[in-house]
């Protein structure tokens, strides 16, 4: 079964410093592209699924570079607008033990954030598409980019096409423009069929308080509320990450349906890491691709976080494992070498 | 005590993706030699032994380099032709946390295969040898190889050497030529001293079942099995990996010997793995060196498991360690730095 | 004016020492992707044309990776199938001054080799297509692959697409399996629009000898020869070169019409030269480009001598360059930094 | 003999792709720290100078790594100041052979651009100081820049601190914001000293036409119209630069004086190129030590134009030489290895 | 609140492998600058105190490097001699799991041991300042060394400038030489305020005895008899380490006041441990930041062992964390990634 | 043909900076081994002779790791001992264009100097010797090293093995401990057979001018003295070298015998350069391998010539080229990729 996605995003590149140095500590930066929806994209390319990404990039050897690094992975970029301006960049210096990881933002002002992600033809862009896949941090880069992002689920929405969202919420970037978050937020949510996020993201977009004992009424009561709030959501979704060091962290993860029904998975001890960026879109990525071949909700979810797990031995933004590397992983195969 | 032992298989290129990224992720690979009998032979030359490798490789720059890395660690290569043909390659992705590793072979067709090793004149080769150590991988790479490595140990048998020998069952090996592993197997097992094997191999060789409840007991019926079976056999030894993750392993031996003796060592916990590869010919190594240097049967087991673990700290195929390293890890020494 | 430009040939693996080693000097190896035809596909899509490949990787992590590289660079790989096998693979030694590069094949029983490059549909994937790209190192692979490449060049001919043929002449692939190259590369260029070879390859496949006194002479004579035996020819053209040392060539081209028009470019210093591999192909990709867009055979000829040129200053097989960059070579623009 | 030098402008970080390849065609990029007059402080400083950076950068790791850099090379970075913002940024493709470098400027919005280069106490900062060097590309970056720079020549008019400006043109930077060029320029050169500028420079500030036949003329020509122009100016100069490729440039240099003297170098034969960022950083500074050390004006400029040529054979953008270096250079000194 | 702090002593270059590599296992070096006091020397200035070294180094690239990396992070090197002779160096070969790092020295007769790290103006280098730091292996280096340190402790005591000493007791250095530890050590040890040293320091310096059963009581009894020999002794602080593996530490510390308080933090778990080299001296810096910025005895000690965990995320000698990050661990703040 | 030679000096570790970097512009070092005899002792086993390296070496994982890259290249290293001590080492910054390469020596006080190079049976070592070569570097190391080549050559010429010379006169060592240069290599070249040498190194030796107007009168002058002097000595040899620039050199060379004749090679244009160290003992190995296959005397400098340009194109001290490639360089054979 092979679905197709439509994902509506920004490109960045990553600047990295090798190893756990500090950032420029040597003079040498690792280069990797992502962005939260490219992410998901490559990942269920990754798994068999059309992908396709939609946005826009600078029109120069960067945004080539990051739409060339997408194609290498079966993404169709044919939807990404070169437009004049420059590329998002982000610099990152990879924690370790105690120390936590940095992440330098230098993406005010990109050719995506001005552009709004580009004009763009959303009925022939979304002919025959699954879903939309877009997230909160698009919408966070200004007035444009959240114009961009409505115009994208709405007419997802006009053509039958679901719409998952992506929480992501990031205070600092809406704090730089002044936007109106819970505003603009509650106008996405309210297209979204399924919504990655927590209670601390409703709690924003809703001004409402979850005081709830544990973690898992407080993703309940959040989800009840959501339901309440959106009147297309059909399902939320959430990993659950205990950290116990930078390098060492038990994920799970739990999803609440429209009927009340609330699904968990096992917690997963994830150590020593590799690489944690991206690690949430991979998980967004493995429950849409449950949902695109036929999973019932709670495998899908078990389905998301295996996938989760597996990019923290990954490199790079993106999940580059296959669907057979997830079902390894849930059937607890061997870890021997496979030879 | 020094000895001298002799051994017989194909010398292999490791092409590997630099830490933990997944082949060519970036356009590198980090080159080591390898091949399980070459490992053997390093490892005792590192712990002061006479080692001499006997076999063939390309003759091109690539079968140069890797004979360089044999003298480069004192293991006679006289005793390795040069003949037509290519180099037997395995391209491997280092895995990490749950992840497993993949090795992708290529070494089908090898001037190695091809020639099964090269036409050697044994007796001198042999001469003044206490052991030819030859493993199960090379007599699955085809006929002629298959030949070469009975030819090999009934060279040793009639020489007075005597003979050890690595199981390292390779199904897919054999099957690619449809070769009859258990019979061929079941020829060089007979004119084995010692062998490194689990239960598992016998049930492949002997066609027996090991019902057993604890794996204590499985190696043990194996074992009466191979004494039964294999005349000459004097001790069979293997080590027991408990995978936690795949950084994450938990280490121990055990050992059999004709007299129904059963010896087993403490579990050492190896945690992070720096490159697992080649751990079972550094066991199979310390044994040989234990054997060599006059230790019971107890402490070579003991020598063997150290010599594993301390391999898992080292980057590439050869157990690079010297016995000081090995006794300091048995005495419990410090792990302070050394200065 | 964009145009569709089919290739079928094999892709290949490059690894390859670093900056001026020897082979495995030291022990890493610098990877690329290649493959004669695969190199004038990536050049023609970087000019801006639909570019496709056709034929077989292996089925595994190495021909993935090789056509992710396609993918990166524009090129359409949906014609590209995965077979079972192994991947080709060619080692570089760099060479400098007055050491040559020497290149060590490792291509045989290849998975496009054993496929004869795969079973195709060839009239839907040639539908629309301007020119079909072969070289005459792909019949050299073997009978299947001469069989695949005779079914490739008729079916286009059948179609009403150009064919455009690289002599590659490569004696060492011919004589590994005794194929007739004469008689096959004859059938090859019977189908043929343009051939890019020298007067040596129709000395080879024509059984004539050129005795004339310059190398202009002898190339018109082989030209006319060409004409004379391949009734669709329309154009011969072929590069000049001359070797001052390893990293210094003085580089021209030369071209004859049907009509016995003959063109010459002048010859441009190259040097240092940076990776000169793929450099033949750049050239026929430059020339194909010219034709595509309509220029004389003149102008194509010197478009594609400076694209070659160009091929020069960058690493790998592939030339990353574009229709502007040759055109500032061409109108000799500055060669100060661009900023 | 020891002078003091206080610089101001923006310090960048330049992003480069490693050897001769592409921007991103493999995932690495070297960081070296420049900026035209921060070039000029560690030159000075390597020259035994005292050398004082004034200028901003941002207050994030980034800008810290720029100022360690310079600490590194004993300038004082007391007077920087850490601001608000974003570091600026170039990429630079190095070019090879017939292909021109590619410098792809993101400096756009800068900390340094948005604050005018920080306000500072210029008194203080000055004081002591034998000269003051500035460049046209500050003043380009807006009219912020454009005040800081005028601030910065006036205070050290009154404070008799020498001026030293190089032109350093950029239209585009000039054309981003609608700055006017010619009447900020004019402003600045009226208070310099020293001006390290083309006769084309002067066309563009002074709107005259230089029809002159030889390059000699038109700059001796320009300079006429300089010191016509410009009170304080002493002294023009020039390097001149002849391009026979990318790898390969042949160097001299050109001074006039206020009394109408004209002294010219031999030109330098100047290849292969390591890396021409710098290398007009790299004269000015040879050029200003010659002042600070007493030497004619004409030894000066022999100084200065060696100082340049052994700048190419250094990567990055500093000139890292000392005296002795540029001595040996200039009184023909072995080219043999130093032991 | 911002201090200063005069450091005294050799500047070493460390060459290691890279990786978890044997020395030598590929023919590549990472450099890393440090050296005890250095290391404090950086720590203080990354802190915001003013750092000054003193000492000597070799007169070349090698000591002019070493020296720039200082410069870098702040720290004043202008109280450093350039003196003819060699620099210290050390090979390091990082351990891994059970395999304990090695350091090679290769510092005899280095140019500071040599000059016995210079003659300076005491008093005009301490001037201001609130401590004077220096280390046992200073005087290890031999006689000259031995003499240069007690005359700079004893310049210390005269200018009021609180002493620091920290005891790493090195017994092969001072074999090296035959020089008499415990009494040189004893005079040295009379002049500090502050003693970084445990228990077997004190056996060594004063030949007593400390069977008391725990670490905490022979501690306690150490610094008793520490306060009872050394009159201006107003405290003794040390961390606690127990190895679990090479890449896995529990670390907590200890410190002991004149008045008999003793204060104790909790032991951190450290894993898995990225480079362990120079976390003794981060922990001296962080005591000595609270001792400077006021902290009591307990808030210091907790600063230190906090400062010491961090330093084992970080490649190199140096710490190159602030004061935030260190906070930041000690507020138990989230170790998820910051943005 | 295949001869023997034994070789006796000293072996160093080079630590270089990459590419063209100052030493330490970036932290990383790259490692060769090297050695003036040592290099004409590979090069001879490359050539496929026997080679023998004598002498000694710090008995740690340094002296390890160079005796392994002799072993690597087929050198039998039995012969060099493991003593206490440290490894000679030369830091060296490569040059580029005008700015010469540096070389900073840090072999003073090393175990080879001191141990005089070992105490050795040489009656042993030389069994069976063509050859033993020796140079004037290792009597400057100090009076043991002085004592123990003048017994080697001596034991040479009792046991009827011709003795090598190569004069690589270093003022500096000499001066470095006040050794009397011109008596010692007086007394060492009255044994040499051959003496690779110019002029300059027998106007050191015997005190004489040479005031012949051209260099070719010169070193013929040089020569006649030196078989006047000298009475074993058969023959004299050297490179000319024309140095355009650091990358690019002219290399020829010039021969004297006893009989008065002179014979000597085209100049052969070497750029551009990649590694010049090691080509004056790649001259001498290609001059003794003309001499161990029986070339006349203008064969045998024409070979050691060609060697020596070679040479030119490899990183490292070691002349890894084998004879084909030699001849190929001669015949002037294609310089085109050999395939």
């Amino acid at each position: 079964m092979k679905g197709k996605v439509v994902c509506f995003g920004e490109l960045l590149l990553r600047l990295g410093a090798p190893g756990r140095q500090l950032l420029l500590q040597s003079p040498v930066l690792d280069v990797h592209v992502g962005g939260a929806e490219a992410n998901v994209a490559v990942s269920l390319a990754r798994f068999g699924h059309d992908a396709r990404m939609v946005g826009a990039v600078a029109d120069n050897a960067l945004g080539e570079a990051a739409l060339g690094e997408l194609r290498r992975h079966r993404v169709d970029t044919a939807g990404v607008l070169g437009v004049p301006g420059r590329m998002g960049l982000y610099f990152l210096t990879p924690g370790a033990i105690q120390r936590p990881s940095e992440v330098l933002y230098d993406r005010a002002d990109s050719a995506f954030a001005r552009s709004g992600g580009g004009r763009h033809d959303w009925p022939a862009l979304l002919r025959g598409a699954d879903w939309l896949h877009v997230s909160g941090v698009t919408p966070a880069l200004g007035q444009q980019a959240a114009d961009g992002t409505l115009a994208a689920v709405r007419a997802a929405r006009s053509a039958g096409v679901k719409v998952s969202f992506d929480g992501n919420f990031r205070p600092k970037l809406w704090e730089a423009w002044g936007g109106d978050a819970p505003s603009i937020l509650r106008g996405l949510m309210s297209e979204a069929d399924v919504l990655f996020a927590s209670h601390r993201d409703l709690q924003v977009v809703l001004g409402l308080e979850f005081p709830q004992a544990t973690p898992q009424e407080r993703f309940a009561a959040g989800a009840a509320a959501a339901f309440n709030a959106f009147p297309h959501l059909d399902r939320m979704a959430a990993t659950v990450r205990v950290q116990r060091s930078v390098d060492h962290h038990a994920l799970s993860a739990i999803t609440a349906l429209r009927d009340g029904a609330l699904h968990t998975t096992p917690a997963y001890e994830v150590s020593p890491i590799v690489d944690r960026i991206g690690t949430g879109d991979a998980f967004a990525a493995g429950v849409l691709h449950g949902d695109l071949t036929g999973m019932s909700a709670a495998d899908a979810l078990h389905f998301g976080v295996a996938a989760a797990c597996l990019k923290h031995s990954l490199p790079g933004d993106f999940n580059l494992v296959g669907v057979a590397d997830v079902q390894a992983f849930l059937s607890e195969n061997s870890l021997d070498v496979k030879r």
